[in-house]
């Protein structure tokens, strides 16, 4: 059976990156001898603008359908003014929550030819290699209620878990250590949070299956502080919701390469939903700057996790790496002064190598 | 009549900081004819131990009788099965509350002897200056329920704040903001939460009180990108209590001296407390190892904000930089194979500094 892509550009540079994306995937699907039905859905502002609606039901549908998803980027301050529910953000949470994708990775490495960028002294980030597990549909961003009281004197958000909705998060985290390093850290504040006790009981009932990995536990401001100190000693992080989406962007920033990093968002079953972890870039859209390279790694987790090409994978990956090594920049990794590539020159060239 | 000062050591190296800092008040209240009335209270996991309650009574009927409270620290790994609110870290909260010191001022600043030990390469971190307002006495730490439910299958903490809770601390940053370069960012999550929503609201209104400081508002993800590659562009920075425990933290550990970063917190009336920003350390408890000069700092901080003896202030921050000028360096600040002094002996210094 053809398998089923579903490419949701969005908003802002989702729209540049994800047209690169797309002609990659032509290229990869030829190398490899498959056959994949590619599908367009809208999403997030641009959904809004055509539909009244950040998320229309017939892209909540095409994507169910779907064995993978592929989306650029949402938002822009175009649509700031809007209500909440109304906001191209609310379209980015409504896809995760309809799609289940519990677990977010968010892959943490540094490149050898891009450290200078860091802000960080190149002796603690050379070499980093981590992979940030955040929990995504779950937490503060979905609790009810979520609320105005009181006539609006008064406002409450609500931060809740099932002891299921940890556990399925934690034991992709073990696994993945298990795969990896076997070093896990988790990371909450069960000093103050009784969501954190519970999170940490867990932690400690699953790691009874996990005999071959090391568990840490971290409050989230020591975490906070240690990403910057010591990034080179995690293996594995896993954390909540909000805890990770703050957590997840420190550690992504000191790579100094922000456009360079993927995530993965995965479920049970059902389809994976694979974004760059930058945003839409309001401010350099449609001109052709875009740095397509964070989102051509998100289509190496995608053939990785969703498309068992586990080959097509390390192909994309190695071609990226190729490209960054003989010295290739896009406008956000060059230096002051230094000559850059645009989108379609960088996408060209990677797909020239795949 | 006499001002009164509230001592709590606490737990850890608490005791042994405080003990200097008591030495330090003395030699203020000579040079400058003052007469203060020290009295000590318990706090955390020593007065768990003596009375089974991490905040005594007694301990909060001494804070609210006081002028200014100096806090050591509290925590250690001897009570942390306790359940939460029996735990050293219940007492802290508790003493915050019960004072209703809801601005936590910390600020960050560098040291031109220190910038050897910041993570971050020099050019970003030199001369970095800014002050962090967290709100201290809602939101996610005091919200109702904070309960088990289901029998335990699942988890609840609230995020709930009001208005006033929200316009009295925008409006100490919104001062300070005034009284320094005119700079305010305030930091929420208005994309995903209703109270971030309500808070970027207040901040609004407020500012129509203050036009010669100028705005800006971050999403605290990327705040915690910001704090990292851009920490000298900020003068104030104001947001709530769990983005103020992460965001604080990791821009302390930016300066590369944690052990030199005091911090104040206010309410409107009563007493302040002041605490360093350091924990309880007790992998170096009882070896007079502490580094005292954080503690030293909340001292001055004390005498600005409580005593209005900003003179003093002056002279203990005077001091304290001369020592740290000279090359005098505590353990915590020297590098591998450096000598450094004890506890003791830098306070000594210090106080024959001031
Ligand atoms: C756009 C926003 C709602 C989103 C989030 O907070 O999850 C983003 O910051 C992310 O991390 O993917
Ligand atoms: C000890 C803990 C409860 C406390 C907090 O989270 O407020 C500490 O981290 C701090 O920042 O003072």
């Amino acid at each position: 059976m053809t398998k089923k892509i579903a490419i949701l550009p969005g908003d802002g540079i989702g729209r540049e990156v994800t047209a690169e994306a797309v002609k990659l995937i032509h290229v990869v699907a030829e190398a490899h001898g498959e056959r994949w039905s590619l599908e367009e859905g809208l999403i997030g502002g641009s959904a809004y603008d055509a539909t009244g609606n950040p998320l229309p039901e017939e892209t909540v549908r095409l994507c169910r359908a779907a064995d993978a998803v592929l989306l650029g980027a949402v938002g822009g301050p175009k649509w700031d003014q809007l209500p909440g529910d109304r906001r191209p953000e609310a379209g980015l949470l409504g896809i995760r929550k309809a799609l289940e994708v519990f677990a977010n990775l968010r892959p943490i490495q540094t490149w050898p030819g891009l450290l200078a960028a860091s802000p960080l002294k190149r002796e603690l980030v050379e070499g980093v290699d981590f992979i940030i597990v955040r929990e995504l549909t779950g937490g503060l961003y979905f609790g009810e209620p979520k609320a105005r009281l009181n006539g609006g004197e008064a406002v409450v958000d609500t931060l809740h878990y099932t002891r299921d909705e940890i556990r399925r998060v934690v034991r992709v985290a073990f696994d993945l250590a298990k795969s990896r390093r076997g070093r896990l850290t988790s990371v909450d504040k069960a000093n103050v949070l009784e969501s954190s006790r519970v999170w940490r009981e867990v932690v400690e009932e699953v790691a009874a299956d996990y005999p071959g990995v090391t568990v840490e536990h971290l409050l989230v401001d020591n975490a906070a502080m240690q990403i910057v100190t010591r990034p080179k000693t995690f293996d594995v992080i896993v954390t909540e919701n909000m805890f990770g989406d703050i957590l997840s962007d420190e550690a992504a920033v000191i790579t100094g390469s922000i456009g360079m990093l993927p995530s993965a968002s995965l479920g049970e079953k059902g389809p994976g939903l694979y974004e760059p972890v930058h945003g839409s870039a309001p401010d350099i859209a449609g001109q052709g700057l875009a740095n397509p390279l964070a989102t051509f790694l998100s289509v190496a987790l995608m053939m990785r996790h969703s498309l068992q090409l586990p080959h097509a994978a390390d192909a994309i990956e190695q071609a990226v790496y190729g490209v960054i090594e003989r010295g290739v920049r896009t406008r956000d990794l060059a230096r002051a002064g230094e000559a850059f590539v645009k989108t379609a020159e960088v996408s060209a060239m990677v797909c020239e190598d795949v």
